[in-house]
């Protein structure tokens, strides 16, 4: 991604330690991360200085290679093994980190006696597949993008949620030139969307707006919007999708103005072992999301908060699901399995 | 309402000024501003110091009463015209505020000699009415909440927004007994939910938690919420109902899950001259309410906003109008005409 005339992924490996762009401090500060150790890099995910599937995936894969340089030969079987389950453990509803950290592991696996090597190999490869999955959702979503769209997100499935381009945000960037409009939701309680999405959409130069989550409907219900375009934690064999908490709602009003509702993910945050959305996990996350912004309380103090991080969207709210190997009906997803 | 053990209204007239509780500063100050001027009192509305569409409505109708007292006898006509189109302009979407000007206008019309006093007289009337309404649409509604009923609302329908009792936290008032609890969005962008309902519930004594206005759907579709009720700014004659931002999609996504929608208000609060939600102006308010938190930028400082303040719930969204005349399903709206 393009960042003040630069060009960036969220991820890479450089010189012995993974890098990340601190996306807790955008969009007022540009810091890039060095993690050098896993409990680094499993407190980088859990403090969301990365976040968004893909990126999480890459990282964590990333990070179990680091694993692999720093086990020690007397207890490596169970250095990697536990440093998996650190990994594993930092959020639950991502598939992505399951699916990188089952890549890296099997590279290790095969190759022991070369196994800092393979497994840095596996891990870059997952993070260039994102890459090149990214690419081909741009391309293969840009289609179903007229000119004059207006367009509405939710969170932020940019460049920033995976190694570059991003996965809703890619036929984005690849419509840039049509004339189009972004309605970005703010997307409470971390403000994804008006932090990240809003940042990355002004550094592409793509006109857009940033809303309150709650506008949505207004903006769907009054003409403004032509289609909806998220970004996915996981897909399930049915078709229903986990994503950031505030999606179902978005589809389901979507649905109530024939809105087309689509998912852009890459093959990899399918989970064809999960039968429907029913069986995927929902992140609980801390109630000071919600109750501060940084230091500053901002809601009444003794009151009590539930902050589910995800949702659940049904398949039949999702007109289709842009991947890299096409675009599909959220009941087709099943045939993909290999 | 009880507050620390004291009962108060949201705003009183006491010794020749109008006595609001400044709802900017809650919940964590509580403090009583003094307005003596029509200026100041249509600065309170503009800045949200007193909100809500049946307290608004209270206010302005004291501030009218006060301009009755303050207008030179050379220019009294004019100056009451003026005071009135001032105080009228302040919030375009509320309709009790031009209710209660009606009210006093007329009561000074009909005696310009004595205007100062039946001024004050007609606005006390309107509070009052105000305060009776909301009791009744209290009992009344009581009688839809079963017992471990769970509600959710939408931005605060309470006593702050009204008079006192409050229209949607009126039946929840008249509930607590039940072993109810109560879901409450936090209402983006301007927290009334999290800030004012949360208090209101805290200091009845009413469990509670506050959740992120996306995290509503989650609670309606994981079988969490047997009802939603919410207040509303401005009901048309055909069963439309304009309210705070959000409302509509809380709306939409109760009815895909079956859940019963609940508006209430008090009489006032219908706008017989208005055939339906279309020919409602919605008020578009400030970029920073969503930019900024106090004094702190939240957003990517370079994106545009856009922040309406209110949306159109359509009549088919809604399952029943609680007023203080009984309970109506939104076609029956129009045979309450007079």
């Amino acid at each position: 991604m393009q960042i003040a005339d630069l060009q960036y992924r969220t991820v890479w490996w450089q010189d012995g330690a993974i890098n990340i762009i601190d996306q807790t401090s955008l969009p007022f500060n540009f810091k890039v991360l060095q993690l050098t150790t896993v409990e680094q890099v499993a407190q980088a995910i859990l403090q969301m200085q990365v976040r968004g599937a893909p990126a999480i995936g890459a990282t964590g894969g990333f990070g179990l290679a680091l694993a692999a340089r720093l086990a020690p030969a007397k207890n490596f079987a169970e250095f990697i093994k536990k440093s998996k389950e650190t990994l594993l453990a930092t959020r639950p509803t991502a598939f992505d980190l399951s699916y990188a950290l089952n890549q890296v592991e099997a590279a290790i696996a095969q190759s022991p006696a070369d196994s800092a090597a393979t497994a840095l190999q596996a891990a870059q490869a997952f993070a260039d597949s994102n890459v090149q999955a990214c690419r081909q959702i741009g391309k293969l979503g840009a289609e179903l993008i007229q000119p004059n769209f207006q367009i509405l997100t939710h969170c932020n499935a940019g460049a920033l949620a995976t190694v570059d381009f991003g996965t809703a945000l890619a036929p984005i960037r690849f419509s840039k030139h049509r004339n189009i409009f972004v309605y970005v939701d703010e997307t409470r309680p971390r403000l994804q969307g008006s932090r990240l999405t809003a940042f990355e959409l002004e550094q592409e130069g793509i006109p857009h707006a940033i809303i309150a989550d709650n506008a949505a409907g207004y903006f769907m219900q009054t003409g403004q919007v032509d289609m909806v375009i998220t970004g996915a934690d996981r897909v399930a064999l049915n078709g229903d999708v986990a994503n950031k908490i505030g999606t179902y709602e978005k589809a389901v009003v979507a649905k109530a103005n024939n809105i087309p509702f689509y998912i852009a993910a890459p093959l990899s945050t399918i989970d064809f072992s999960c039968a429907s959305g029913a069986k995927i996990p929902i992140e609980q996350r801390a109630d000071e999301e919600i109750s501060y912004i940084e230091d500053k309380l901002i809601a009444n103090p003794n009151s009590p908060i539930q902050n589910p991080a995800f949702d659940i969207t049904p398949a039949r709210y999702i007109t289709g699901i842009i991947t890299d190997k096409g675009i599909f009906r959220p009941e087709q997803i099943r045939h993909l399995q290999k």
